[in-house]
């Protein structure tokens, strides 16, 4: 028996990929109408949280503040229990979750969905998980009803610390290409053309990130063969300009000359681009 | 009979490649001592540009600059010539060399180069074009034996800035990418492993594009099932906290969350995140 606290869009997914392989859901949500689809699907609906009598509690509800208030009242009923919480939340919440957990005798695991519903339960629905390892092998079976389950440590914060990091490269690479179709689009040039080119060039380049990677843990910029800070500072130049000549803004490319014109100016031109890592660095 | 402009890095990659498939070239460059490689491999090497007696001239000089500096001097004789160049520009310098080269009677045709000098004449270079269609009608052959061969219009600052507005998604991509390196650094997680999940899902995501070029198309972003500004205003400030939290700077992050609020604040928070599309061309 799984018990899912949270039917929104996302927890409906995840209650309904659970019943879709034959497993026993019960559901419980904030507003009971929302619950109404799974109970058509056989999950049967808790009018109020409650600890379950087997199995573990899924929590996917709207953020960190709601998780407490849905399960502050009960935390001292739930000892002895496991809560898998894919909710969203930085990972400085979900190491308070987990510490909260602890406090209370609930062995706590903490996952984040790198998927939409629409995709869980199917082929490219990735979720990560970190906390209490043997929740994770124990319910793995489970897990992987949703999507391939990923284990990063004890450290309940990591999942999400991954999940976040990832999503740093997806939503500036998205500014990058939305940039790029507001410069083309001055010499009537449709985005959906350039999509067709940029789309498969910038899934290309992923394949240079595994060696920016080998530099970065190096913390070592020397290596030759490297495109140089003062190269690519070129083509920023070059880049700036031409937005400028075709009226776009640079509001999201400039602060990233702006490192790149950083790493230059404390005299390392000759270095490889990488060394931009420094500058994310050099507030620690 | 090709002649080569500049036997740089680039340059000599280009010659190399024309020469391996058995055609005759000549060479110059300013430095003499840099054509040895490819006099041994059978090009004839210039002590001066001249105008070549038959076939085009490729150029593939440092930058806008010297271009001029190299032909200038020689522009009257070139008339009736074709002049290939392959050197770096910006649009608006490329529609400066177009029209410099009307006025002289040079047919001239423009090209950017999305390869490294290793990658010429092998799988996966790709340099676009523009300017006169019928220098790239008649010596496309020539063109296919550096990489594949695309041409964009009569507009001869097309094929340059295409080739920009691709590295502003590269050059964003790879600052969200230390981005988020530096982020996982703080859970002691290496970025080589970091980049394993990290290159694949952004080579995912690059699927997303073409829904985005739609939408950026229309200009219309309120047709449902569209991530929502506000939605991605909660990522992006969970992503800035949790950057905080690990002591990474947001130097490139922040200014993509500031469109995204300045939509929102504009009315717009129920709306598609392509939205932030608007910020760019705001400036027009
Ligand atoms: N949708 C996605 O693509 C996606 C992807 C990855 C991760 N996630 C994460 O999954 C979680 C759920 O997202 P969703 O898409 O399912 O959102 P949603 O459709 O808006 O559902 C939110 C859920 O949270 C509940 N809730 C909100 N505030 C609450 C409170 N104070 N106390 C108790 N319950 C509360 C809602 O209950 P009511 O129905 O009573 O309002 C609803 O069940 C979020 O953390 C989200 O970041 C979503
Ligand atoms: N390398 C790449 O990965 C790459 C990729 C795409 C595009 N490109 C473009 O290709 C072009 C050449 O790059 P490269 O990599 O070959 O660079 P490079 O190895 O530095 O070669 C530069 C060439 O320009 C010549 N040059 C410089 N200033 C000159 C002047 N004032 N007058 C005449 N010749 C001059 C140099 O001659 P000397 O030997 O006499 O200095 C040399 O032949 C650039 O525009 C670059 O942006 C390069």
């Amino acid at each position: 028996m799984t018990t899912f606290l949270g039917t929104g869009a996302m927890g409906s997914a995840l209650a309904g990929a659970t019943l879709s392989n034959r497993r026993n859901v019960r559901v419980w949500n904030r507003n009971p109408d929302r619950t109404a689809p799974l109970a058509d699907r056989g999950a049967q609906v808790l009018p109020k949280i409650e600890p379950p009598t087997d199995g573990p509690l899924v929590a996917c509800l709207f953020d960190h503040l709601s998780v407490h208030e849905s399960l502050d009242p009960i935390a001292d009923d739930l000892r002895g229990h496991v809560l898998i919480n894919l909710t969203t939340t930085t990972p400085g919440q979900a190491r308070e979750l987990a510490a909260w957990a602890a406090r209370h005798g609930i062995a706590y695991l903490d996952g984040a969905i790198m998927a939409v519903p629409e995709m869980i339960g199917g082929p490219g629905a990735v979720v990560l998980y970190s906390g209490r390892a043997e929740v994770f092998e124990q319910h793995r079976d489970l897990l992987q009803l949703w999507g391939e389950a990923r284990y990063f440590g004890a450290d309940a914060g990591l999942a999400s610390l991954y999940d976040l990091a990832m999503l740093s490269g997806m939503y500036q690479m998205f500014a990058g290409f939305l940039h790029g179709a507001a410069m083309v689009a001055d010499a009537q040039v449709p985005a959906v053309e350039f999509a067709q080119l940029q789309a498969p060039f910038l899934a290309t380049m992923t394949q240079g990130l595994a060696d920016y990677a080998q530099t970065v843990d190096a913390r070592d910029y020397t290596a030759p063969g490297q495109q140089s800070l003062r190269f690519t500072e070129t083509a920023l130049a070059a880049l700036e300009q031409a937005s400028g000549e075709a009226g776009v803004g640079t509001q999201t490319l400039h602060p990233v000359r702006r490192l790149v014109r950083n790493q230059i100016e404390s005299g390392h031109g000759e270095h490889g681009t990488a060394r931009i890592y420094e500058e994310f660095r050099s507030r620690r």
